[in-house]
Parts: C-alpha cells; structure tokens; sequence
C-alpha cells in the first residue's frame, strides 16, 4: 500500500475516531492493556531479535538499553495506560458560550487535531505512549519509530490495532511506517496530515520543516540554564546545579550552561566546582570565571552547545539582565532556572525568559510530563504557537465553533433589524 | 536597515512588550486613537495619493472602495480600538496550577507567542486593527500590507510607533515592510520570528508555507457549504441558503455549494431556484439536479472552486452520510451549515465535519470575528492548530510554564525520598 493510501485511510478512520464516545475509548485502551499482557511472549521475542541484531550492528550500550523492552517494561507501559484511562476525556469541552442573539447560539468546543504524524526514536515503550495518547484525545495517528526497534515496534502496531478494532474502534487509524523513504512520503501528505511531531535533533526538526508543508511541532534539543543570581543562598544553588547537570546527562532537560552573578561569583564558584569534580564534571568558563577557578576557556560555540555529557559551560554575568539576554540569545526556549532569594528577580526572570518552562529555586529537571502530573507525554514542546513544554493530551487538541440558530441570517443584522447580544453563557454545548 | 536587522529589533522590543503591564498597553491604545485623530488631515491626505495612482493604475472598483480610508473609516477604526481597550487583558492568566509537591508549585501562564509577520491586502483598516490586536496581546509585529495602500500604511504606522513610544511602549515592537522582496526576506527570519499569517488565496498561503520555517497560521479561501436535510423546514432553508450565497459574495464565508437529500430536492429546489434568480444567481448542478430544475452541468472543478461571485454549485446527495464525505472531500474546512429539524442529524453534522465552523440552521456568513463578539479579528484560520476559525486576541496567545520551588532537586524523587503529590491548586500565579 503507498503512504498516501494509508494517510488517506487514517484520515477517514481519524473523522469517526472523533467522535468516538468516552467509554469507546476506555474499553479499547483496557484492551490493549489486556492483549499486551497476554502476548508478552511474543512482544519479548520480537525485541530479543532487535537486540541481537543491533549488538551484532554494533549499537552503543546505552541505546541497547534504551531498546530492551522486558517484562517490566510491559507491566510499566500497562501501568501507564491504566493512569490513562483515569484520566478525563479532552474532547467535547465547551471552551466558550456565548448568546450571540436570541435563539442564536455559539459554542467553541474541543475536538481532536484530527491525524497526527509522530516520528520516534528507538524505544519501543514510546509507540504504546504515543498512540495510546493519540486514542484517548481522537487522533489519527501515523508512527516512524526507530530502525533498532523494528520487530517490536511491528509486533505493538499489530496488538493495538487488533485490540481496538476487536471493540469497535475504527479500523486504520493507526499505522506504521517502516522505512525512511516512507517518512519523505509522509511529509508530503499535507491533504491528510494535520500535525508532524517530530523527536529527534534539532537538525532533524529544520529538516522536516524544510520538507513539508504540514505544522510541525518541535521537540528539539534542550540548551537549558541556571542562573545563580547574587541573592541566591549558595548551598541551594549547588544542590539545585548538581541536580540540574548530572542527575540524567543525556537528557533534554539537563542543564548546559550556568551563569553567575559577578557578585556571587567567588564565594559560589569554588564550592561549586568542588561538588562538580566529585561527579567528574567537565567545566570551561569565560574569562571571567577563569579569574576564579582554574578551567578550561569556554568559546562562543559552547555556548550554543548542548553537551547531553558530563560538562558545563559557565560564565560570570553583571547583572540579571545580561543573564536574561545570555539566555534569549544562545538558549533553545526549553527550560531555565534561576536561583534566588529576591521575589522581584525571580518575577523577572520568570517573565522576561522567552522558554516553555522557566523556574525558581528549583532543578531544571523537573521539565517533563510525569512530573508535572500530565501523565504520559508526547514530547516536550519548544514551538512558539500551539503547545509549549511537555505535551500530553491537550497538546492533541483543537477546537471547534458550533453555531446552532433557528434560520437566523445575517441579512437581518446588516440591514439592523436585529442586532447582536453577544451574552456570555456558562453553558455545555447540548447536542 | 535590512529586514534581519529589523527583525531581530522587532523581537528585542517583544520581549519587553510582553512584560507590559494592563495599563500601560490600554494608555497606549488611547494614545493611538487620539493621535488617529489628531492627524486625520495626514491620513486622508495621504490616501487620497494611494486612491489617485491606483485609479490611474486602474484599480478594480470594489478594491478602490476597500482601499478608501476617510473620516468615517477613521472614526469606525478609532470605535475598535475602544472597544479593544474595555476587553480583558489576556496575558498573565493562570490556566492552571498543580501543587507537585510540598513548596513545589506549577504554573501554566499565558504569554504572548512574541513575534507575528502578518501579510494582509488592500483594506488599510486591516493595519490598525491587527496592530493594536498585537499591542494588546503583548506581540510585537512585522506587517505587509497591499501596495496599493501604501502610503496610507505608511503614515499610519507612522502615527502608531509615535503613539506607542510617547507613553513607553519598548521601541521598535511594530515595524512596516514596504516591498514583496522584503516579505521574501521576512520568511527566512525562523530565528526571530514565530508565526506567520498571510491572508490571502490558497495559493499565497502555499507558496509562504513552500518558502518557510516559520510556523503559519492559513487564512485561507473558503468553500462553505449549506446542506439541506430531508428534515429541513423549506422556508428556512431557501432564507439561509439566499443568505449565505448572496448577503455579500466577496467573503470568505459566503456558500459556493448547496447540497440536498435527494427526498426534499424535488420540492425545495424549484422554490430555491426562483429565490436564487431574483438575485442573478448563476445556478450549476449535478446530474440529478439537471433533472429537477434546469441548470448548467457542473463539473468535478465546480465543487473545488470557490466563486467569490453570484454563482453556486448545487448537488443532490444520497443521505446526510454522502453530504459529511462530500463537504470533508472538497470543502476547505472554513464554514458549513445543516439545516434540518432532526437534533440527531444536526449533531453528528457538527461532530463529524472537520471544518473550523459548524452551523446548524443558521447563514454561513455568521462566521466571523465581529459576529462571534471577539472584537476586531486578525482572519479566519482555517489551520488545523493553534487556533481555528476567527482570530481575536486568544490566538495572538500562548503560555508558558512556571515553576516555584525551594531548592526542590529530581534526585530525591528518583531515589524516591519523596514523591509527587499531583494536587490541582486552584490558584493565580504569585507574582
């Protein structure tokens, strides 16, 4: 079947899956919970064929870990499904009403984006995260994950689909692409494709963009900061700063670089580096800090780097303006953190920071869905428009206007023979 | 100065504008009416010169009537800019508040997206409406207007960088292009600029979305489409349909295809025809149309065409099934109405057509920004995110999250020393 056949048949299943009701939905995720448990065996065999040919292809230990898809993985997954069904059905929310006259009626309501293309990296626990979001919001969805995970990755696509159509969901509204050509294909798709979701590199995000017409929503690196601000209590700092850069390296949420009030600097600047040494942390500075503590020079290009290692880039700031301008300049919009005792500076900070997330007195970590209380998550957002940070079912969302009248026409208003009450209601929408 | 120049001090300027306060944004809208007034000598003058060359240019009529801008227009632009000035301020509202943990609190805050590029046509209105929208979500904003007008543009945003600068507003939020080459340029600025709403054809919307990075919001053509049920009352059906076709044939939201249930087609066509022909609607249809009242073929490219003109396409359909596939298929997802009697029927039309805007037994030209008492729009999004159907103030919006803590650190929750708490707050960002 080519791409634009399946993206065809995804949207048409994606109109139906809208306006699947409530309890629809549940049954269908219970009973993808209930057929990946009872299939576990074969779901572990098809990964044990993954593992065995990505190590015979060489694939550095920490992505084969982040492949292995076990028994627990599966009861963590099932886990997860279950806090999904929990949780309210997003659709058909009255956002807004309003009486625009008498008997004319206007309601904005909420509705599914409508069909989703989500392209993943290699673990396999993403592909039942996703589309199981996608479920419960009433999106299509067409999934990319990652070559490694091939096997696994077929074998989920293959339960979920057969556990939902068993309760009446649908048919097609999930897919799986399996090769890189057949991704090119999909950005073409832009009749069909209502939203791309891309997660990798930020390379990969501008080519995407560069190669379709359809949204794309970023979830692109992270170049995150701290901000030890001159009022800040230093032990806080360098726990919040450990935490920040070494709790999880390799993640997007990992603090890069860290700035310094000049007036702090010397007082925080050596104990810091003495937690950091403990956790091997490489350090280089600006010029600034090198007055301070022996490190390596920092260049201009540190400050656009993010390591996702054991390194951190620091510099000595005069005030908490130029730290704002540091992180509007070189950051990626993704998470900040200021540490301080001054309300008024962390008000700034929070207000003048241009990212999806900015903090107070805590770890730039915190930045992801289960943290936050969302449940399952996307990806975390670093689009301007649409939906910023971690993404979860209302970043899956959109609206639409339901105008119900009684042959109300707008001749009459121009000509004023009528005219407009524009009431706000406090009304669901009753149909 | 070069358009990256200008860009880059567009969104400096934006990142102070969003942290401006209520009062100063409404002092700046005051300031902006008086001053419109003060100088509409200028204004007129001005364009006087525009209406001048485009009549030697030979400027269609009704463009030239859209491109008048004299006191009454300045008076009606002045009226919107009050009324602008009585809506609530949007940015700053918490959406939500989640305690995670004990002195761990979230935040979801709306804040301006930052930078908007907005490409409108002849109508010099358009310029003042879209730009104190912009002031008042807190965006800054670089505008193209039809060249046309361009020395009413000129002056006017002339007159609003003066207003806005003499009560404080940052400098440079708003800036004016004056040649196509420049919006060339404007669509390279991904790095400053994050969204883009051209208004204009589809096919201008394309070529932007072709040219860009930056994310766009389409304000595209509208096919809308009346559906008459077997279930409708006849004599408010050909009162909706005369309306929707005819109440003003330029717009967007006007009706270029009628559908019938092929049970009433026999008797409301004819009455519908006799309607339509008092108004020199040219009438086209189906086959089984042809067969009822006599019409001109219409073609495959009839139901993809949107008029614009006294002109509609007319098919007889199956069921209210075959009328939701043919308006999904080739409708632009813009506005559709159902006029039926059947509350069952009405509700899986709005469920399941996928268009922005969904009626029942009203005129399609009801949608719209001014009708739907938004106030002053910037167009109609027929995107599929962000936001839909007509633009006021909350589509200009985003939000951001914030987090307060006291020194809160990932690690103590992944050693699981302590644990998230997840409660829903229900409270207002402290500061």
């Amino acid at each position: 079947m080519s791409i634009s056949e399946m993206a065809f048949q995804v949207k048409e299943a994606s109109i139906r899956l809208a306006a699947a009701g409530t309890e629809l939905k549940n049954k269908a995720l219970e009973n993808i919970a209930r057929l990946l448990m009872e299939r576990k065996d074969e779901i572990i065999k098809a990964n044990n064929e993954d593992l065995q040919r990505s190590r015979e292809e060489k694939l550095a230990e920490p992505l084969l870990k982040r492949l292995k898809f076990d028994e627990a993985k599966i009861v963590d997954v099932i886990d997860g499904i279950n806090s999904l069904i929990k949780l309210e059905d997003p659709v058909g929310k009255t956002l807004l009403s309003t009486e625009l006259d008498e008997g004319l009626e206007l309601y904005r309501v909420t509705c599914p984006i409508g069909v989703v293309g989500i392209i993943f990296e290699s673990r396999p626990d993403a592909l039942v995260q996703i589309s199981t979001l996608c479920l419960k919001s009433g999106n299509g969805v067409l999934l990319k994950g990652g070559s490694e995970a091939r096997e696994t990755n077929k074998i989920l696509a293959q339960i979920i689909t057969e556990a939902t159509e068993e309760v009446g969901i649908p048919p097609n509204w999930i897919k799986l692409l399996e090769t890189r050509a057949d991704v090119n294909e999909m950005l073409k798709m832009d009749k069909y494709i209502d939203l791309i979701i891309p997660r990798g590199s930020n390379e990969f995000v501008r080519y995407i963009m560069d190669n379709s017409r359809i949204p794309v929503m970023g979830h692109a690196d992270g170049i995150c900061h701290c901000y030890i601000d001159e009022d800040a209590d230093i032990d806080m700092a360098i726990r919040i700063v450990v935490d920040s850069k070494t709790q999880y390296v390799a993640v997007c949420n990992a603090t890069e670089t860290l700035l310094v009030h000049k007036n702090i600097a010397p007082k925080v600047l050596p104990e810091l580096k003495r937690a950091l040494d403990s956790k091997n942390v490489e350090l280089v500075g600006c010029s600034e800090t090198q007055k301070i503590i022996p490190v390596a020079p920092a260049t201009e290009e540190d400050w656009r780097t993010e390591y996702l290692d054991y390194k951190l880039s620091v510099k000595v700031v005069g005030d908490l303006e130029e730290a704002i301008e540091h992180i509007n300049t070189y950051g990626s919009g993704h998470t900040d953190s200021i540490i301080t005792n001054s309300k008024e500076k962390a008000a700034a900070f929070m207000s003048l920071v241009d990212s999806g997330n900015v903090f107070w007195n805590c770890s730039t970590r915190f930045s992801d869905g289960f943290r936050y209380g969302f449940g399952a998550e996307v990806g975390i957002s670093t689009s301007k428009i649409h939906a910023r940070g971690p993404v979860g079912l209302d970043g899956l969302l959109i609206y639409k206007y339901k105008l119900i009248g009684n042959g109300h026409i707008v001749e009459d208003y121009a000509k004023r023979t009528k005219s407009f009450k524009h009431n706000k209601m406090n009304k669901q929408f009753p149909l």
